[in-house]
This record gives structure tokens, sequence and C-alpha cells, in this order.
């Protein structure tokens, strides 16, 4: 690993909105002083257009940049679950779910900057061609202009580039990743890192040399402008307090990764 | 009643893409080839994002505007039930329907230009101030250019214009009045006009006075430039096809109430 | 009012299960050490298949009763916006929500005892002849043992004795009541009984006189067998045990109002 | 092929009760004059309650048996997309959809006999050893006494043997079979049975002998006591009157597989 520096601001993001009606998840308010970029959940695993509009507004007044967390149509699920949605439902859903977000955000003065897939649709991204296809040609529909948040290897990632979508990789906070630069399997040793200090280090590296040391020890290289915070875990918002203020601290510049 | 003819051209409307995934009503294409502008259904009370593409596809071939038919979000009762539902929620879920319909008709190269409200909240919308505040101010939130589609003497089409949001009038073709403007009850002496040659008399008199024969015989002005044509009753093609063919003999021009 | 006490036992009722996938509200567990009747959630403002599922095994090993919470079908209103669904359409959904929670009951070697009506559409059925008939009817359907857990003096209570079928009369907690034996709407003076000592004495009052005493000082009968705790408000669990532990040192027993 | 018959009656099944509230599909009062099983939809891929009530009486008036046809929760794609759901939320949303319309059948004076997997969780059942143990779970926990209609050489049958459910086994009326038992997959030679004449060859077959003749010519023993007819595809009503003559003509008896 270098130890060179980026002038590129790295990008903190978090899910947020996740709720539903009378119900809530997470501390959006809390989680917004430290996040740069809030993936707004709008209707599909979450995210009523009450929810959806206070979300919003929260993250206007607070400077965030925001996307769209699109996810399967899957309320009792949270999203979760893989379904095997067709490419033509699956690219009008996410239009459907994006352009809900954007009257919300325009109303608020703000605006949608990119598209952020969710649970089981995010995790499908990284190889089901059908449907990595489907969201990207929604992106397309879309104008083109908003990007594509995805993990690094995904086939999303891939397809968004080939067809002229930006793409913003991202790296989590606090799961272990393989050398081949996979995640460790939730369950595996290595899976998730519970040490504060270990998730500071992992976001300054993901800073400064936008990669991440594997399990294995070696230097896995991502290309991740962006670090995913859990909002909704046990202690998430003092990690996320943690994290911003070691990255203060060490001079690393914070901003949205998308324009 | 005066035998003055106006230039301005005559709208005709009808509720489209009242589908959900497996389930169709209606003749959409049939019915596009007589209307000037289609009331797509956006997930309100119909329309999952597949229909709601497949109709704003066909009404771009056909060159028909479109407007955003919002509704109680209520599928099992096809959004005919009232729902006392707060001005705040009410307000949001228009945002967010039209917002996922203005998505979709983005990508197909069309746009949507107003919003028709459906069913129970069309109805609540001609005395119910605080629902029809939130409408408005839904419109307000959008940008404040598109039209409201409303029935005259509504509550809702005077909030409109009090918020200097368009309006546009509508009177129904095959409905009976009664001298204050209002609709003869269903089950009624008169509800409805059941002979095409009564229709055909009805939609002439709106086109050139904008004002219909009330069921006492006394002319009732109404302002109408719109008339809506129901989509999905047993002969509704064959009544649509009518009323354009005597429209046109009659040397009306026809076309949208929105520009 | 009069000193005599009754021998029969008090029922102390919540509403639980009132969760959806990953959302949560109140605590169930512990609620469950100080109830004697769950109305538990079934599918219509909240209680997806597995959360009426381990809502059920609880009740089962804390040997608490089970009555249906039956409700508009609102989860994103949470149940509290009042639906004009039709007679007919309202019974059906109440068969099928009883119905569901019937098979899970029967899955965790427990059964359904009655059933309460739930937010918007309890407060309906105080007034609302078609409606209250709809629930009596359903309660027909299913056989007629199942009780109703109703307001006293609503239209519910009385169309349920016409047709013979079982009422539970309750009483709030921690509501202020009129002399007419209706609640104090919330936001007057005496709407909530918010000391812990005002609220036991109103539960002793219940479990000895079936009344409450009134915002003037009468004392109003109501009937009243069961006591409605609320579940999901701040400071729920203590207050429940507060209760529980009032009634025991005060020599009241304690029991499902329902057999 | 051997030539002996089989006292044995016959069951003719369809998929009944496909609508949702406003939205109808197939036309169910023709076809129950023809087969002797309807397996009702219960809510998961259609059937709101009041769909489900008539669809219920219609079926008791004509002394049709019922099954419920569970199915994955997905209205907008009609059941017909895989859902990677988990085993215990699959169980205990069996339980639910069962339970419902039990509680309708039991309001108009019949029952649920078995249960039959709609759709893509049909087609799951074939290979999902956790799917198919959910859905043989929520049959013991439903009491053991109804019946599972499963694919012969399914896993879910498998399943449902060991665990000692009763077992209906089916063919299809109109689907094309290979020399293993399995499908012609939609899209090759022979995957649809066209010809009425074709069709009642087949049905004839699987009453006397319960196999089929698969399209490379071989016999093959399902083991089928009942046989699947559309309910929903053009020309299905004629169809289903031409079979059901067909048997009575040839002297084979009809009646439910499910006692």
């Amino acid at each position: 690993m270098s130890t060179a520096t980026t002038a590129a601001p790295i990008d903190l993001n978090a899910d947020l909105g996740e709720g539903l009606g009378a119900w809530s998840m997470g501390d959006d308010q809390a989680m917004l002083q430290f996040v740069t970029t809030a993936n707004v959940a709008c209707g599909g695993h979450a995210g009523d257009p009450g929810t959806m509009r206070r979300c919003a507004a929260m993250a206007a007044a607070a400077d965030v940049a925001i996307t769209a967390h699109v996810s399967y149509p899957d309320l009792a699920g949270f999203g979760r679950r893989f379904l095997d949605i067709s490419a033509d439902d699956l690219r009008n859903l996410v239009l459907v779910q994006v352009g809900a977000l954007q009257a919300i955000t325009r109303a608020e003065g703000t605006r949608v900057r990119g598209v952020k897939p969710h649970g089981a649709l995010y995790n499908a991204l990284a190889h089901h061609e059908a449907q990595a296809g489907a969201v990207v040609a929604a992106l397309a529909d879309l104008g083109g202009q908003l990007a594509l948040v995805a993990a690094p290897g995904s086939v999303a990632a891939r397809r968004a580039q080939e067809e002229g979508i930006p793409v913003v990789l991202e790296a989590f906070a606090d799961r272990g990743y393989r050398s081949d630069g996979t995640l460790v399997p939730r369950g595996e040793p290595g899976a998730l890192l519970t040490d504060t200090s270990q998730v500071l280090e992992r976001v300054l590296g993901i800073a400064r040399e936008h990669g991440v040391r594997a399990v294995d020890g070696s230097w896995v290289r991502l290309g991740a402008r962006s670090v995913c915070l859990h909002g909704d875990t046990p202690g998430a918002v003092e990690l996320a307090r943690a994290v911003r203020s070691g990255l203060e601290e060490a001079g690393i510049p914070l901003g949205p990764a998308i324009p």
C-alpha cells in the first residue's frame, strides 16, 4: 500500500428513510450529521411518500447529497429476498421509484444524484446480467446523467461503464474483504469489523488509496470513492461519528461522490 | 343556448392504463384512436410500472396528451372508496404518483401535462377542502405548470384557481346533469345518457358552448373544455368512435385541453 | 360509586404483534408479562405472517388469551384512516384476517377467542351502522362463538347483542371520559390520564364497578369487563407493570374476559 | 401400456377466483360446470376477500371441491416470479393464505380439502428442498389432513409423502411430457397439445392409466389422479367442455381426488 494521498474527497453514504408510515428504522437525523450522501428508500423495501419527503427535507437541510435507494417491491421482506423479476419489469420499476423520489426532492429544493440498489437487488447485480442490464437501461431512460452506486467488480458496474452511465464504486466500512475483492460471507471469520479503530483504519485506506486490506493481509485495489456506513445497526450513530471525526482529524476532505 | 361556435378545440379524455400486471381493463389501443388526452393510471388504483409504460408508449405513438390519473392507494378497491387521508399524506402521495409517471413518460419521449384525480378522490375533491388543498399543494410542489382536470364547481377547481394552478374543467359525455351543474345521482332517472345521438348532442353542446342541457331542460354553463368518455364500459369503443366522428363531421376542431 | 366488589376477574388487554417484517413496534414480550389478553394484528394495519406467528407463540407461552385485531387494509396508514369500504367487502375482509390468525394460532396450539377492531375501524364502529353490521355479520359467518371487543355504547356492541354475538365491553386505562360515556377528545383538557396513581384508581374502578369517573366528577356505568392498556407509548411497559401490581395488591382476580 | 381400466374417478381441476377487486380473469362460472376441483386463489397472486367468497360460493353451489391456491405474495407479478423467501416465512405465508380461505369456505358451508401451489412456487417445489419442506411443514401445522396437489416427481411430493401428508399427483391436459416425466419446456416442439382430440386422448390415458404418452412415443407412468385444465386461455371453456363430455362418453367416473 502506497502512502500517497489523494486530494479527491471521500464520500460517506448510508441508507436512510427506511421507515414506513408509523414504523421507523435507525436515526436519520443523527446519521445526517456525519454522512455526505443519503440513500433514500423510495417505496420498494421501505419509504411511504411521507417518510420519503421527511428524509429528503432533512437531507436538504443538512446539505447531504441524495441517491434513490431502489429495491425489489417487497415491503414485508424489506427488499432482502431475491425476486426473479424480468428485465423489462425491473427497468420500469426502477424508473417509477426514481421518478417518485425526484418529484419529492424537487419539492424540497434538492435533487436525486444517483441510484443505489438495495439489499437483494444489490447482491443480484454483482452477477445477474439481465437484472444489471435492466438497471442500467433504466438509468439511460432517465437521461444518462444519474450515477450508479455499485460494488467493485460487479456486473452492474461493468454494464454501466459500457453504456456510459457514471459509476461510483463503494466499499463497506465494516465488512471483511477477500483478496479477490469480494466480501467475506457473513458467518465466516473476519466477515465483520467490530472494532472502531479497525473500521477507521479501513476508511482511511479507502479514502487515501481507494482500496482495502483483505483478510489474508493482501491489499486489494477497489477503486472505491465512497464508503458505506450502516445506519440501522446497534452503535451505528457512534461509529459514524467516529469515522467522520477520524477522517477530519486526518485532514481528508469529505464530499459527495456524485457532483 | 346561443348558437355561436368557438374556435377553441375540444378535448376528449378517457381513463386508460387501468390494468395491473396480468389483469387488463378496457381496450386502450382502440380508445387512443379517438381521444386527445389519456388519463394514465399511476399506481394508486391501477397501473404497475409495465402497464404505465405500455400505455405511455401507445399514447405517445398516437400523439395523445397524457395526464396522471392519481388516486387513493387502493388497488383492491380500484380507488373507488373514500379514504380519510391527511392533507400531508395526500400531497406527498400525489407527488409520488405524478413523479413516477413523469419518469415513465420521459423515457418514452413524452410528458405529463396535468393531473386528473380518480374515482373516490375525484368525488371528494368536489367538497373536501383539506384534500382539495392537498392536491393543489402537490401541483404547486410540482412547479405549478401542470394543469388540474376538475369538475366544474368543485372545491378543487376553486382552490387551484386561487393558487394560480391551471385548471381544465370537464363534463361527462354520458351523465345527466341537474340545473345546478351537479350530476344526477346514479340510480335516479336521467342519470345516464344511453342513446348515442343524445351523447353526441351533449358533446356538441360542450364543444360549442362549454355547457350542458340539464334534466329539467335548462341550459347549464359549465365552462368545460374537455369531455370525459368512459373507456371500460360495454360499447365504450363504439361510443368513442361515434363521438369522434360526430365532432369531425360538425367541423369541430379536436385537441388536448392542456398545451 | 358503590364499594361492592365483584368476584369476576378483570381482563387487561393490549394491542401486540404490530410489527411488519423488519419493523417492530412496542415490546410484546414485556407486555405479555402483565396483560391477560393480546389483540394480535392480522395483516390489516400490521402483522406479516412471521410477526403474527411469533406473537401468537409468545402469547401461548405466557398463557395469554388472543383476539384478532382486525383493521382496514392500510399498512402505510397503520389502520388509522377511515376507509369507506362496503359492508360486503368489510365482512369478507374480517373473515380473511380472522381466518389467517386462526390458522396461525392453531399451529401454535392456541386459538382466537374474539375480534377487536383496530384504529379507525374501531372508531367507525361507534356510529357506522353498515360497517358495524358487516363486522357482526362476519362474526356470525365465523360461527357465532367468537366475542366482539367493543366500546360501551357503540353501534357495534348493540348490533352484536341483537345478533346474539358475545360482546366484551372495554374501557381505556388512560383516557378521560365524559359523563355520557364517550371519550374526551384528544387535545381537550382531561383527555389523557398521565399520572400512574390516577390510572390505577381508574383501573380499580373498572375492575370493581365496571365504570369510570368522568371528567365532571360523575360516575359513569360502562359495563366494562376489560381494560385496554396501550403497548406502544413511552412508559407503556412500566404502566402495565404498575397496573398489574396494583390489581394484585388489591386482591382483584385477573383473567381473560372471553372464556 | 395396459388396457385395464380403473374404477377410481378422475379429477378435473382448474385455477379459479383469479381476479382482484375490479379485475377478473377467465370465466369461473362456466369452468365450474366441467371441473370437479377448483383451486381458489387466496390473496397471494390474486383473490381479494370478495373474489374469494364469490368463487367459494359458486364452487359450493356447483358441488365442486376446493383447494387453496397458495402463492408467493406478488399481485403485480401474478405469482409467476420466483421469490427467494425463507422457509419460515413461506411456511407462515401458506398458513395465512389457507386460513383465510378456510374462514371464507366455512362461511359458505364448504371447506378447503387441499393446497395447490401456484405459478413460480409450483415450479420451485419441483426441486427446491427448503421451500418444499416449508409447504409441507405448513400442511402439518394445519393438522396434516389437507392434501398437497403436486407434480409427479417433485421434491414437494416426496417430502409430503415422507411426512405423511396426503398427496394428489396431477398431470396437465395440454402440456407435452418428456420420457422422464418432466414437461417439455415452452417454446420447444411438442410443448403444447393444441388439438382437442389429442387433449382428450391424453386425458383418457391419465384417467385409465394415470400416465401420459411422451413426445418420444414412450409411455410414462405418473401416478396422476387429477388433470389440470387451464381456465384462462383462449378456448379454455370449450376445451373443458370437450374433455368433460369425452370422459363421460367413455364411461369414466369423475370426482374430486381429495375426499
